[in-house]
């Protein structure tokens, strides 16, 4: 089971990339975390350039959604809101609608952030986005607030609350793959 | 007076970029619309990137709106929110915070969209985001809905109801640099 990793900071060391990382580890044995590394040469949405596979860094992450059986988006929150990069990779991701490749995929939100309240807002915003662009939206949330204290040595969330949360979103978003398999199976 | 057109759309016939045009019309003598070029060309926000004057396409940004008495904005809306080329741009407008290039600038947001709503959400967050960024962002709103249909031939609004909205509206955001700048004098 392959899922992608999206991380909404392109930050070096970012905590949502890092949060990624806490995710991974808490996968169960067949499923892997592939991080999507190319957010940032993703281009601005413009229709007039979406036809066909569109530019290559949208062709990228359409190909990326559409090769996972899932994916785990982590995202910052800058002035109240989703980034806009992130928002922007959405939107391409996003057509052509309604047969986009994040159609009917199982996807799951987390996110970090300094301040307290772990972007909760920026995570509502991902999750609404991606249920306007038909996508399978997990209800979950994990908010990682400040995120710089937030982490071990070994890269796992110091919080055991959060790290238990983690560890179930993750196995959540695991079910929703095998559920839609079994469906699959059953009517193939 | 100078006031910075931002249009939120990249897309060539865009009914935005339009409506700032229109928006252009309604001006008094002594005040100018000056339409940012470059919205194509500003980096997705990086926080790594982001010391000094910034990349070139943020900088620009930047400097575009330090130079102008005040602002007015034209969204479109994609996936339910504000497309996420206007949002980076607004990202870095923001920084550093809190002496950025919005700080008190007197900025007015309108929208169009192609559905009925004319881009109220997007338009909501759009003034959100610079409430966040501590620009004086006036309340009003103008929704223009099936904005295909919404333009005459001079590129004026069909709609006498909405033509007169949105004269209001930018003889409001006229009046608030007006008052700035009085504010300014009584100081001086």
């Amino acid at each position: 089971m392959r899922i992608l990793g999206i991380s909404g900071s392109l930050r070096r060391g970012s905590y949502n990339t890092a949060l990624l990382r806490a995710a991974a580890a808490e996968l169960p044995p067949g499923a892997a975390l592939v991080a999507f590394e190319h957010l940032g040469v993703v281009p601005p949405y413009c229709e007039d350039e979406d036809g066909g596979a569109g530019p290559a860094g949208a062709a990228r992450l359409r190909d990326a959604i559409a090769f996972a059986d899932a994916v785990l988006i982590a995202t910052p929150e800058y002035n109240a809101f989703l980034p806009g990069q992130l928002k922007n990779a959405l939107d391409w991701a996003s057509r052509p609608f309604p047969a986009n490749a994040l159609r009917g995929k199982p996807v799951s939100v987390i996110g970090a952030s300094t301040g307290i309240f772990g972007a909760v807002w920026a995570q509502a915003e991902v999750r609404k986005v991606l249920d306007a662009s038909g996508a399978r939206v997990l209800p979950d949330e994990l908010p990682v607030g400040q995120a710089h204290d937030a982490f071990a040595a070994d890269g796992s969330l110091d919080d055991p609350r959060l790290r238990a949360l983690l560890a179930a979103q993750v196995a959540g978003l695991v079910e929703a793959v095998r559920a839609a398999q079994d469906v699959g199976s059953a009517a193939g």
